[in-house]
């Protein structure tokens, strides 16, 4: 049984969690498990790193920042390789380039092109622990790039695939992926199961312990996640393709979102193109929306909605000044938040969102935008209401039980 | 032009120091100078990093060490590489691998194979100033391998040589090499030249500034090296072969070294092999020899004596007993000190030792044992005499004129 194990800067963040580590890892290996090892820099590190470039360069060379981040995850390898051995488990220490990571040209945010597992398969082969300084590869040229925050995760993933692994568990401080943050409502509980496509969901709606890039790869290359914790014992959340069982589920998880601004147009002039050439210009003021509702066309003028953060109201008021011929009166508000439910049941069961608008409603919370995916329903309300709708929804569909 | 520099741990020992180092590589670039760059880890960097293993292991794997401590210097060039950037000079960073440093296999004191400087060229052909990690390299295997300590200097001569640059630029925190320890003697005179040979004796004798790997291979490739202050300007001192009108200095530094017990055997059978039984037997026990004086044979015995470092004494006196039935008496004296001159001017001038033993003898200065080479002269002495009899000798021999 080959298993890929991935541990973040909190779990490498000091010399005594390293130990931890090395204590975990001989477990595995214990019980009869091969194993590759991902790790992160110690927590702190990358950040320092940044910081001294920063003292030179607002806008650093992007390869010499790879030369240089890359360093803190080489670091922990080492030192993980050097804890192992002399607890006497064979273990060999790989940078990104010895494990045979290829990636494209884009310094600090490459992507993973290929893997060579001949070097890999070889250490397994001989016996070895293989420790991987995680979050860099190389490139053609054989220059070092790194693969974006949260690049280690991805490291993991793309390595699990690669050599066919029964599993990639990836360690954090919090012991699994939950129906909601634990923090607004205690009654949160941890998923044994959640699907890729939920996954996907929920970490773009705010949840933090995985991030996209990964979990698609996983979708991609048929890797099964175990996100654990690291501090403590228990079987996490697995993250798969949606397993036979699991089609009663209707909802996995509520999400919430308070970072949002609502910008409402209306009576808006239909004529092609209009939406386009709005939506082009905030791009090109670098504004990122989020949801856009679009009401169908009533005496040939429409309704145009959509959301950005709130950091980036003020300048979305100012590209929608230059439009106002275009539209009767505008509308902003700087205080709504989005409060989503996610789950792949809902696909095939209709009654989903009415179900949540009708918890809503009976608390009084009013919604002001809906968005609909196949396996996600998004409402923004006002900010206020934010926590009391995550618990509402949770209770709404049994999650808490 | 081409030059190579080299900056040790102390000169980027922080953004400031580092800063400082862009400013005076910008400067020679300003005059006209191609220029590669070696560059040590921070100080304190590698020390913190070996504590960190040792956290963990004694004996670290020293495959994992070499991943390990190699990261140092490669954070200082990528900084120093973003700096001159940020200054508008197209800058460089290049690790031990990408400049082409091939090592043999000897994890943590690999010595230097080869060097493929066609990267090196064509970055120096780009109009780049280039940047290297110093202390590090691969060997065949890809693996990562480091110099040992002092490496860095041995990486920028190596370059030098190899690239067949017109000087190797040493810079530290002190000005260049000294006729004798400033702090002993106030008039030591910065010497302007210094020959290879005098430099391997000075450095053996105790002179931080240089290494002895990194000079011996300045004279094998004939790099002419220059050992500079990073904190201030001045032309540093020039060691290369002996210059055309070096023929008439005598002696050209005074050294001192108080880490010295001397160990003396008395009446020694006079059989073969005796002696290379007993410095066989402190091999073994890893104890370290430096000065070997035995006299010619009288009545079918000799006497022996050398010295080893002031903390080995006593197990060097354990060796002694186990041989205790091949000498008549024993004696020992921890407190001596080696003082020496060196200069390649006794060569070819006799009367170099007598008129040092005369300036001692003037100043009651006891001679406990005496060592010669073709350029220098070492003397065992009370070790409370080493102070005066370094300035004694150098007042006598002209040096602070």
């Amino acid at each position: 049984m080959l298993v890929v194990q991935k541990y973040g800067g909190t779990s490498v963040g000091s010399l005594e969690r390293i130990e931890n580590v090395a204590k975990r890892v001989a477990k595995a290996r214990d019980e009869g498990k091969d194993l590759v090892i991902v790790v992160s820099a110690m927590s702190g590190e990358t950040n320092k790193l940044i910081e001294y470039a920063h003292h030179f360069s607002k806008t650093p060379s992007k390869r010499e920042m790879d030369m240089l981040l890359s360093s803190g995850e080489r670091v922990t390898a080492a030192l993980l390789a050097i804890a192992l051995n002399e607890m006497g488990y064979k273990t060999i220490a790989l940078t990104g380039r010895q494990a045979g990571i290829k990636t494209d040209n884009a310094h600090t945010y490459a992507r993973i092109e290929s893997i060579n597992t001949q070097r890999l398969r070889n250490e397994i082969n001989d016996g070895n622990i293989v420790i991987v300084a995680g979050f860099q590869g190389i490139n053609n040229d054989g220059e070092v790039t790194t693969l974006g925050r949260g690049g280690s995760d991805l490291s993991a993933v793309a390595l699990a695939g690669a050599l066919n692994a029964d599993a990639c568990e990836i360690y954090s401080d919090v012991d699994g992926i939950y129906t909601t943050d634990p923090r607004i409502e205690p009654k949160a509980k941890k998923l044994d199961f959640i699907s890729y496509d939920e996954m996907l969901e929920l970490s773009s709606l705010g949840a933090k312990v995985l991030q996209n890039r990964s979990v698609e790869l996983a979708k991609k290359m048929g890797v099964k996640i175990i996100a654990k914790s690291s501090f403590s014992d228990g079987d996490g959340t697995v993250i798969a393709d949606k397993g036979e069982n699991m089609e009663e589920v209707l909802v996995s998880g509520v999400a919430l979102d308070k970072n949002q601004a609502r910008v409402s147009l209306r009576d808006v002039k239909d004529r092609p193109g209009i939406a386009a050439e709005i939506f082009n210009k905030l791009a090109d003021e670098n504004i990122n929306i989020d949801m856009i509702i679009q009401n169908a066309s009533e005496n040939g003028t429409t309704n145009l909605g959509f959301t950005v953060p709130q950091s980036e109201l003020e300048r979305a008021k100012k590209v929608m000044d230059s439009f106002k011929e275009e539209f009767g009166s505008s509308d902003y508000d700087e205080n709504v938040a989005k409060v989503s439910i996610v789950g792949v049941g809902m696909k095939s069961h209709s009654g989903v969102a009415a179900k949540a608008f009708e918890a809503l409603a009976k608390n009084n919370i009013n919604i002001e935008m809906i968005s609909t995916s196949e396996i996600k329903v998004s409402m923004i309300i006002d900010e206020k209401f934010g926590e009391l709708a995550v618990r509402v929804l949770h209770e709404a569909f049994g999650l808490g039980e």
